[in-house]
């Protein structure tokens, strides 16, 4: 459950590497995501997928992985339903760190192939949080 | 698909009865909310529901047309996986609108029930969309 997940977990000490994130894939993120205090930052993704899975559920968890090693990533929560439709809302602590992800090479070429083949039709919503609460 | 619907239609000018809002449910509701250019705000709920459905499908349904009668209600999109894993966001022209919706009394009985019965755990964030962008 999400209570047990503590979130992106660290790996490379042993090896030497420099202190790296080690999620793979949305499967092994926690389906909240662990914010900080507002004010930070979201973005609102919709989208109806075309049929047919195309190579997208490989980039997908491909680009959850590259994202969540961004500077500024503070998490992301994720939901498709069998109608193919689906609300991702990803973190951030500023805008910058948005238009850094949004600029990044490997990314620029998914948003392409999205428009291209994936996704029939999506909004994209940028957005500034001010207050949040959970259950208590 | 979303670009067949127009939105909330309205009834009433023939019973003599003022416009009304007539949408009953999410599911005559289009899946893309039509909403105005940025700033306005999203209300980004993420939840988990519990087993079984203990009156919540009702509720939710109830719920959708209710808010789309309040003042200031720009539109909703909503998806849960077979998980029990869902996304709701609500768009709104004020903190104002959003603070009388929070406050509506038959809104304030469901939201009771949300902690008590249908929700393990959700989360809430009140964010205002400074940008938006939707597929060319």
């Amino acid at each position: 459950m999400h209570s047990a997940n503590k979130g992106i977990q660290r790996i490379g000490h042993k090896s030497g590497l420099p202190l790296m994130p080690a999620v793979a894939s949305m499967s092994t993120l926690p389906k909240f995501a662990k914010t900080p205090k507002p004010p930070y930052y979201a973005v609102i993704f919709s989208s109806q997928r075309t049929e047919g899975d195309n190579g997208y559920a490989q980039m997908a968890e491909r680009m959850v992985e590259l994202a969540s090693q961004q500077p500024g990533f503070l998490g992301v929560e994720s939901v498709r339903d069998t109608d193919g439709f689906g609300i991702t809302v990803s973190f951030w602590g500023s805008v910058k760190a948005i238009a850094a992800w949004k600029a990044n090479l490997e990314h620029l070429a998914a948003q392409e192939m999205g428009k291209q083949k994936w996704y029939e039709h999506y909004e994209l919503r940028v957005a500034k949080v001010e207050r949040a609460y959970a259950k208590p």
